[in-house]
């Protein structure tokens, strides 16, 4: 049976150039960084070079901006609770949005038994972030706002820029979680005006297991993983050094290829969601219509549930998702899609695809050609579909 | 030139076949082990698989015990704050060593600031800990305690199994850092009696990045990292599937072949041991005679420098280690050689040579043909060395 997956957001091949670039660093160049001979010498040379190629990815003014993490979430995490922790003689109150990863509104959550205000953002109806909310928000007491870059789940693109304009206007920082949008548009941090950014390995064609944050010179940033002083005293722990030497060779590709992959995404998402909406009565495009991720497609279809479409294309080959990865587990409809004002059927009645360099047209064309008919299928069999739909099975 | 690797401890290579095992799941299985479809599917297969095998490596009782985390720092520091930010309502009292690893000691330095007291014990000369302090530290107010079940810096075994005795018969809970130990003898949790054990991957031929800790059912924690609910709730952050997958199949390896690699190990250790000592007048031996790590051969030398040693051994091709990679940084004697006494010239001229089973006779040989050489040149020209000892060279 033929395999499609489009599902890149929730996880990604690593790319065969990244896998050679990890090898020797696996088997032959093991040596800890931190060690002073010659083995361990090649070791720091490869964590220089990642360092670099990442700092180059989004344009950071120094490498040592860029400090190495075991994933996204870790980023999230010591991004605003080490943030929190350094600053919070100056307020107690931190900004973010209703459409936050998890690992930055369970921090949230976490930060307010330790008596931080939290305020959460609105997005209207295509998930854009209300930056007239945002500068009424805004007090003394604000230390830290915390937006996005784009959501991974309905695709929309946030104005980073003018958010950081209004946060820095009143002398607050801005984080961005940029990990869906990495690698998906150029990114040049400091044009977009962050101080502190959260990057992802995986979402780039690195591997898992390994992320970053870039921390802007001056941030007073308390480290989150004590011990060793690795990471410039930042952050501890021995160095993954094939994880980390495969993200900078991951952002380095990035680097050369992207207009090409956004070219070839673009292409291929446009494909998808003119078939999808064309063909299926009562579909619908969730999140921005063009200020959109070039790898997603989020579309919902009245009637019927996101997981009985997931499990007919899975069962036709085809992975996709029913939103992000890390609320899989759970049956309630995702709290993005409930931000953007759809009700709880319209909701669980949504589909997610993010395509991959990895897909062609014709995984477009066949998905294109088989949803419909499990739509058709899925509504003839659901009792909330309308008499007129039911008819034309 | 020849390259000899005696540096293990602080990095090592990642076995062969581990690399093998792991590959499929950089490149073909790459899916989120969260998310619903049959890519999924077998990246959670691969996860399931690597835990029952790290549980069955140290006798857990059950697979789901074990927790993967990015490091045994990010363990170290896991297992502490999470037990002392669960667990403050029964005592704000941590009792550790003056031996244990910077990621533990540095965390309780942080906890200091949080309202905690922290006790060191104290340990004899060949590093073991005093368990009769430990009896005399412990108060209503203890809550955990933090011992090491090997040091790698001087190659000791701790008395964990009585110590955990003493812990248990006050009430406290017992954390045991055993990234040293892993995979160097046989380990069986329940026997030993630890509540939270820390686990390294790179120690047992794994890959780097990886890491686990073991928390006893029952055993109240918070998480260090919070987000989409990962491991059960308890680490949040996509799995690092291919690193994790890898720790598991180090684990296998380890648990089939631990009797013909410490066999290997010990003969290597003694012959270097003795061949050191034996050759080179003023050489002793640091930690434990017998109690100690089967690939460990700590020593000092009088009158010169360890960090002159290591560079002339580096120069013929030797990789070695004047302690803790962790702390290679700094110009500080060892926090550990301080501990068992040594001053601060003493500690200073120690060499660490940490073997690994692909370590063979003859690299030991060559090291201790090479070494009595250099040690002679080095004292030559030290202001330290006797006369009767210059007039020999």
């Amino acid at each position: 049976m033929r395999k499609i997956y489009m599902d890149h957001t929730a996880g990604a091949p690593v790319d065969r150039r990244v896998v050679s670039a990890m090898h020797p660093f696996l088997e032959a160049t093991y040596g800890n960084p931190s060690s002073a001979h010659s083995f361990a010498q090649e070791a720091k040379e490869g964590l220089k070079d990642a360092r670099s190629s990442v700092a180059s990815l989004i344009r950071a003014e120094e490498s040592e901006e860029i400090f190495f993490t075991s994933c996204a979430t870790e980023s999230n995490n010591w991004a605003i609770r080490g943030f929190a922790a350094r600053n919070h003689d100056k307020g107690r109150h931190i900004i973010t949005t209703t459409i936050e990863h998890m690992s930055v509104i369970n921090v949230c959550k976490h930060l307010t038994k330790q008596g931080f205000k939290i305020s959460y953002l609105p997005v209207d109806k295509h998930g854009i972030v209300d930056l007239k909310a945002l500068e009424t928000e805004l007090t003394d007491e604000t230390i830290l706002v915390s937006i996005m870059y784009a959501n991974g789940e309905i695709g929309t693109i946030e104005p980073i820029k003018e958010a950081s304009e209004i946060v820095h206007a009143r002398n607050a920082c801005l984080h961005v979680d940029a990990t869906a949008a990495i690698g998906q548009f150029p990114i040049d941090v400091r044009k977009a005006g962050a101080d502190l950014m959260t990057l992802s390995s995986n979402e780039i064609g690195g591997p898992k297991g390994v992320g970053a944050l870039y921390s802007k010179k001056g941030t007073r940033l308390q480290p989150l993983i004590f011990g060793g002083g690795q990471e410039r005293g930042m952050r501890s722990g021995t160095e993954n050094v094939p994880g980390i030497v495969g993200m900078g060779k991951a952002a380095s590709l990035t680097n050369l290829e992207i207009g090409d992959r956004i070219t070839k995404l673009k292409r291929m998402r446009d494909r998808l969601i003119k078939g999808l909406l064309s063909n299926i009565p009562y579909s619908f495009l969730n999140g921005h219509p063009s200020q959109r991720l070039p790898n997603n497609v989020a579309v919902r279809f009245s009637f019927i549930e996101g997981e009985s479409m997931l499990l007919n294309l899975d069962m036709a080959g085809v992975a996709a998702s029913s939103g992000s990865a890390c609320t899989a587990k759970t049956l309630e409809p995702s709290h993005v899609l409930r931000a953007i004002g759809l009700k709880h059927e319209e909701a669980h009645g949504s589909l997610l695809f993010t395509l991959g360099t990895q897909n062609a047209e014709e995984d477009v064309d066949y998905v294109v050609d088989l949803l419909p008919d499990i739509v058709k299928r899925l509504r003839a069999l659901s009792p909330l579909t309308p008499k007129e739909l039911t008819g034309s099975v």
